[in-house]
């Protein structure tokens, strides 16, 4: 018996209302701030609603009319643990709001345009965007909607009006590894970028760059990987094998330098730290895994998942910046 | 200018047909699969809705007024890579037959039930509830409702009626590990259970003790490690500081024997697998790397995505196991 062939619904006021022998309308009371109920009448519907699994429809619930109370957590990269945490500190933060987050997993860098048929459909009262691209059909469209986008670890640049950010300070991440290296006596630091036409890569590059060049060191050698652990083992192939090596590498995230620690030991027989430093950019949970011990900057996932929901507000703030923190573990050599 | 002040809303089935220069009910029809309208009517439809933004209510859209087209989506662990990757694929299987996943996270494992009235609040057609433990309370409310529940990688032994199981064949696999050992020369079989009493850790350990037993071993040692990598460590403590040492290690996760292998090799000294052979069970992206190389039980993610989200069905599966392969790297002897 799965008790499924008849109409499914979920408890409705009016049998709360039943049960607890008081009108359709207390139990609406009851659970409205602020309105005038008896407040034995409202202890009865509260124990007579937990009983039954009753909730009042979040649809609209408090939030006036024309609210749903979803929001649309638009997705690029779940299995990157940076993102997983990130979703997580998300739906966290919204759960707290009474809202919840509609998990949309965009097909593909850049292709985000194909999911506003969903986020349209369901009616979304905003949209936060980690890790993929607003699509341009999408921005139309949710502006058209009256509805905030919030792009998190994405800095768009000019982001279209109404488009919100919230990001990590990445430019004055990437000038605080500059100054480290070369506080550490490095003097031939390399830089892996991530996805070439990322922000945040960019933004963490500009700053490294920026910080080496106030000491007037250039950098030696610079690769991309993709943001990827294959494609940073890829690109510590290539700045490796030549006679003038780096002696310092600076990752934009953490996948790519546990690839570089996997090449720079296994097919170079480098040690790290002593021949070779590396950094990365994230402080995944596998940053802290003893076989790496990855030195690297944290993000602030909860502070970021705050500040992108707050943005969803109306009079939130259109652009926010979070600082990082240095993560000293064993790859790089001590001062 | 944020253009946020006036009603938020998305663009109405009204504005697509003044647009399109057709009737409100050209518009509903179509959209509606089947319905009577000239394909020329219909191209221009589809033309205007896609230019303004437009999609029809997702709500009851061709399922039925009762159904929303949302699926709660309950997980405790996120940030565990095996659960990150297993929400990605019920997303896209739920986005692919216009349902979408309203993602909440368990407070901590048990705690389901504190979910109901968000669950509730937003009148979900069903419930998908990864590595979280569904509440007595969440039970009866779903059964009322008339809401299925799928246990996706948990099996609850008697669940009750309506609540449907999908999860790896927990047991087979830990016969299949009890057979490998057994063949590759270990006589001293270890294994380290995760959380105590969930389901997935008793099968498989039920599972290999079984083989083992067919073959006349005994287990030469069993910890609990909680399912995380520092619990893995803290167990392999345990079990290698004595002088009767197992000569393999079952982990009933990947996150726990990564654990194991950092606390063999780095506090103990021990080569693996010469010395000690290692294997967990999920397969997570981080076995693969090359520091690790973990020899491990891969579980078909996307398998049982699929057969999670066909659980909702009416007439789907009540129960279903799906078969686990071997992913042998480096941590195991060859045989």
């Amino acid at each position: 018996m799965d008790g499924e062939s008849g109409r499914r619904r979920w408890v409705s006021a009016l049998e709360v209302a039943r049960d607890a022998g008081v009108s359709r309308s207390a139990v609406s009371r009851a659970f409205t701030e602020g309105a005038s109920v008896a407040p034995a009448t409202r202890a009865r519907v509260m124990e007579v609603a937990r009983r039954l699994g009753y909730a009042p429809s979040a649809m609209g619930r408090g939030l006036g009319a024309a609210r749903t109370g979803l929001v649309g957590l638009v997705v690029a990269e779940l299995t990157n643990p940076f993102y997983a945490a990130l979703t997580e500190a998300v739906a966290v933060a919204l759960l707290a709001r009474g809202q919840a987050p509609l998990l949309l997993i965009a097909p593909a860098a850049g292709r985000t345009d194909e999911l506003l048929p969903q986020l349209a459909g369901w009616r979304v009262d905003g949209v936060i965007i980690a890790s993929a691209t607003l699509g341009s059909r999408m921005a139309r469209a949710c502006a058209a909607a009256r509805t905030p986008v919030v792009l998190l670890d994405r800095q768009a640049g000019r982001p279209p009006s109404g488009v919100r950010e919230v990001s990590s300070d990445n430019m004055a991440a990437g000038e605080a590894v500059a100054a480290l290296l070369l506080a550490r006596g490095h003097r031939r630091p390399a830089f892996i970028a991530g996805i070439e036409d990322t922000a945040t890569s960019r933004a963490r590059e500009a700053g490294f760059r920026s910080g080496l060049a106030d000491s007037g060191v250039a950098l030696a050698g610079r690769e991309a990987g993709g943001f990827t652990r294959a494609g940073g083992a890829a690109a510590a192939r290539r700045l490796l094998r030549g006679s003038a090596r780096p002696d310092a590498v600076f990752c934009a995230n953490d996948e790519m330098a546990l690839g570089v620690l996997d090449c720079a030991r296994g097919e170079f027989g480098l040690s790290v730290p002593g021949e070779l430093g590396v950094i990365g950019f994230d402080d995944i949970a596998q940053a802290a895994l003893e076989g790496y011990a990855l030195t690297t900057i944290r993000q602030d996932v909860s502070g970021l998942a705050a500040a992108a929901v707050a943005a969803l507000d109306v009079g939130g703030p259109v652009r926010c910046l979070l600082p990082c923190a240095l993560v000293e573990r064993a790859t790089l050599r001590a001062g």
